[in-house]
């Protein structure tokens, strides 16, 4: 049986020491959000995680899904119960608007609940995980009374939400969907089509199901240009706010998966339902990609969140798995022979989840407080460039973090031998439900396009140069210190393969884009490494301080981040020289084989 | 549905263009294999694979092995009659030894079909694949009246076999086992312990299973130094050859698995079960390991095999999914949008795929050739050469194709978004059982600690040096060849970054072991790169001659040689230098911390 604790310590270290939030306690949100609040919140939802969601885990998995010939869909046992205690205990408003009954704290909080969740059952918590980018997206397009129509109930958890955009023949080309909007009287569509992979769209947990839904209006343009969102429910709402008339969508089937068996991956069936336009006509796809900074974001934070928990069991099996003896002699010579965790090559494994775990979850956060600081920062400068970092880090967050989360699990996995391969240990678990991270919210391929094809250039590359100055001036402001030049001159020198990197795409992608393309992979995580090695840089300069005034009795924990942060240099930046490489040898190997040819 | 071709071209292409095993037919078995015999057998083991062992694949994997009440287990349907016509076409007997009924023919071209049939079905394909490893233990340590009474009847497929080492405490460290075997009156045993992950270990589709037990006689030494190895046949074989009375070893479970459903995964109760000694007393693991490297080839095959199934798949998807369009312009402007084969990062994945396969299939039979070389040609340099080469050539196989195997099977689940994630399509079993590959026979990084701690060091370092030297010779010849030099420079690039790496352990490992583990993944795979890399250099040398006299029509074939081979030195050779990067940072940084601390 595998076992989940809250990386709390962590986790308080990120916010307090590392970002330090308080800082921001002039700001609204963040007024509410003081390190006594954020403490206890950020305690008791470790403890809910681990206690309410986690216990499900396997067994969620084990059992799956069932649709009844009605439509209707079983949740595994004890989803139903553990989602009311998550509704019942406000899980989903922390970060919610208080105008209809969220808490208002900043979002960053909100992300670090989605770890604990995703981690202790990423099948279960996608359920609220879909609402919220419900309620995003009615927060942020409805209309005054779309928002008091639905949002409460959203809120609270009574309802919860799905995204329906994906159709048989279209998933990263939305301009070929073909679900269709009919005008009725009185201004509602009958929205008819068929959607796949729509996680959560038919379950047992709430009273309604509110579906966001792209669709084109009839004699709409063809193409992304003529993309309309809208609000479709299970049980059409009342005037006076209840659920009423069950609407034309039903669940036609759920999916067969390889994992998140917890969680209804639905075709739906949309046969002239009623449905609400919300936001412009014709513009849904614009409505849809201002959530998907957001949504992005998540889906990083549950490869990361995977990775955490496979990595913590993987450091209980090798501590206790006796077999061989250390190479360096033997360190456990009372018992038949030594744990595992030993072996350089057990250690070599561990110790790259953990580099990038930590890393990854001051980055997540790092972004997440840029996006609370985008809307809310006194200053228009320090919104933009909060926004800036965002936009550019959000593929980067989302590409990396679960291709990493996964290879994770995958090393997590191995380290068990065997039994990692064997069901009842939970390992490959792990694996199975983090390789859809990789695929869905935007397959990872779309993200390095989105990085390499939008984001480098928006505005003139602002976001990029910014990066670039402040990863610069970092190293540049830390290059004499003895202990931070180890960190800081592999730190440069990543950023050189990067910086290298970007001027051969701005001088061989715009007359031949297919460099831009067959770069974008490998300067997506050459990036990643160094924004994660930044993290590291920053983190290491937070417990260096904190050593030298004595670390008040943790220094442990500090000098642990100095260790990680040192295998983070020597084993995992070196890869930013083969990526530069590879990029700087263009599309011409990879076009020159006729299509027929493979 | 996902389909199946056998690579029949490519793999004629390696045995006699690459290889030219025509050269040995003065040899024994090489005598009986004239290219039209070896074309008429590969061209047979593809159908057969394709047509008997394929369509049973996916639902094998659905339906799994299921173990009733009395031990016994019932395989998926269709399994049984699919192996007895394996069995009446006598596909088990290709290289086993004629003077018990087998073919006497070269172990090459078994590895050719072994690999056919691991792609069409891996899970059905390893019931004769053990049998094969037991084959061996008998031919190689039985006496004249063990080899008679059981090798016959394992050749011919009406009995098949299985290796049972592993216990719940110990895998990789044998030396902890606990099955005991006490004389009995007469000369057999009575063994007694419990055995798991016994694949194949209990079924309906033979009369007999002779199972191979590693067990510590009463009284024998601790450690590794005390164990022996039997025969415990489910059926004790009468005088006259006919299987008996039931033996006391029975099948207590069977595990549920990530994948490789098809196959039954036993635990093994022996209780006070009859076995008879093979080969010496406390002289078992020797006699393990003596089978181990064509085992350790034998997974390998399987990490090449499921690559290449799933690289056939995902190109035959990106080829008809239509999803955007060429950052080039329309390539399919008659349609709604381009095929995925237009995208470069598409492109990136299948060239990868392709790049592996292909020098990973010129390895194995340029291996497995060097294998019958060791035993059978004439000049007793050329045997100790081709045994050098075999040796420390398999770990690198068995390693760096399993890791890669899994790693194309995730590209080729990858390309076809989240189809690729719902089972119907069939990619995601090829991940879930590509996996266990890189665990099994050995998990990779023992194999990478048997090539650094073991093959690099034997005999004065004979086999390394000699590989080093083939390499650099190939280079320094080619390199003033106008197409040859745009690959021996990469290819010379990665044997000094190899040989360097060589350097680094022979100063640093001696004084500090840990420093040899901290390298040992890395190192396996720097060293897979370069055996790799001059795969490509002997295969594009053959094409070039080829297509400088015409090619007999087929130039488009050797054309694609040389654009893969370009690929593989543009994309994958400059990961030597991170190797190499991560080799020389030593062991410190992931041996720092305590081991509490993790």
């Amino acid at each position: 049986m595998p076992t989940y604790q809250a990386p709390v310590a962590d986790t308080l270290f990120v916010l307090n020491e590392l970002l330090g939030i308080d800082r921001y306690n002039n700001l609204p949100r963040f007024s509410d959000a003081s390190p006594d609040v954020v403490e206890a919140i950020i305690g008791e939802a470790g403890r809910f995680a681990t206690e309410v969601f986690f216990p499900l885990n396997q067994s969620g998995d084990a059992e799956g899904c069932h649709r009844a010939a009605d439509g209707s869909v079983r949740t595994p046992k004890g989803f139903k119960e553990a989602y009311a205690q998550f509704r019942d205990n406000g899980w989903g408003t922390i970060s919610t608007d208080p105008e209809y009954g969220g808490q208002g704290l900043p979002h960053t909080l909100s992300a670090v609940v989605n770890e604990f969740l995703s981690s202790a059952n990423m099948a279960l918590s996608m359920y609220p995980g879909l609402t919220r980018g419900a309620i995003a997206a009615i927060e942020t397009h409805g209309d005054v009374a779309q928002k008091a129509r639905y949002l409460p109930k959203m809120i609270e958890g009574t309802w919860t939400g799905t995204m329906n955009l994906t159709e048989p023949h279209c998933g990263t080309d939305l301009g070929l969907l073909r679900t269709r909007a009919t005008p009725k009287p009185g201004g509602s569509y009958a929205i008819s089509g068929q959607k796949i992979f729509i996680s959560a769209g038919e379950h047992d947990m709430a009273e309604n199901i509110i579906h966001l839904v792209l669709a084109r209006i009839d004699g709409a343009p063809a193409g992304t240009k003529g993309i309309s969102l809208f609000i479709v429910p299970k049980f059409i709402v009342n005037e006076d706010g209840s659920a009423g008339a069950r609407n034309g969508v039903t669940c036609g089937s759920i999916e067969e998966k390889m994992g998140i068996h917890g969680n209804a991956t639905c075709v739906m069936n949309y046969d002239e339902a009623t449905g609400y336009l919300i936001g412009e006509a014709d513009k849904g796809l614009r409505a849809m990609f201002t959530m998907m900074n957001e949504a992005r974001l998540g889906v990083g934070i549950q490869g990361l969140a995977i990775s955490e928990i496979a990595y913590q069991n993987a450091v209980v099996y090798a501590r206790e798995r006796v077999q061989g003896r250390s190479l360096a002699g033997a360190k456990a010579p009372d018992k038949a022979a030594d744990p595992i965790i030993v072996h350089p090559d057990v250690r070599r494994m561990l110790m790259t989840m953990r580099a990038i775990n930590e890393a990854g979850r001051a980055l997540v956060l790092w972004t997440a407080l840029r996006g609370d600081l985008s809307h809310l920062a006194s200053d228009e400068k320090e919104r933009e460039a909060a926004d800036d970092w965002m936009g550019l880090m959000t593929p980067v967050i989302k590409g990396v973090l679960t291709d990493k989360g996964f290879d994770n699990a995958v090393l997590a996995q191995q380290i068990f031998g065997g039994h990692g391969y064997v069901r009842e240990w939970g390992m490959e678990q792990f694996v199975r439900d983090a390789r859809i991270a990789q695929i869905y919210e935007g397959a990872n391929g779309i993200q390095a396009l989105d990085l390499v094809g939008r984001k480098l250039a928006q505005n003139g590359g602002r976001a990029l140069q910014a990066f670039f100055k402040e990863v610069g001036t970092f190293c540049e402001e830390n290059r004499h210190d003895e202990t931070m030049a180890p960190l800081t001159k592999p730190l440069k020198k990543g950023l050189n393969d990067l910086q290298a990197a970007t001027m051969w795409l701005m001088q061989n992608a715009m007359a031949k884009p297919d460099n831009a393309g067959a770069a974008s992979t490998d300067y997506m995580h050459l990036f990643g490494l160094v924004a994660l090695g930044y993290m590291w840089g920053r983190m290491v300069k937070v417990a260096q301080e904190k050593l030298s005034h004595g670390a008040n009795g943790h220094s442990a924990f500090y000098e642990n981040k100095l260790a990680t942060a040192r295998f983070f240099m020597d084993r995992l930046m070196p890869e930013t020289a083969a990526h530069l490489a590879r990029i700087s040898s263009g599309a011409d190997s990879m076009m020159t084989m006729n299509a027929d040819a493979f």
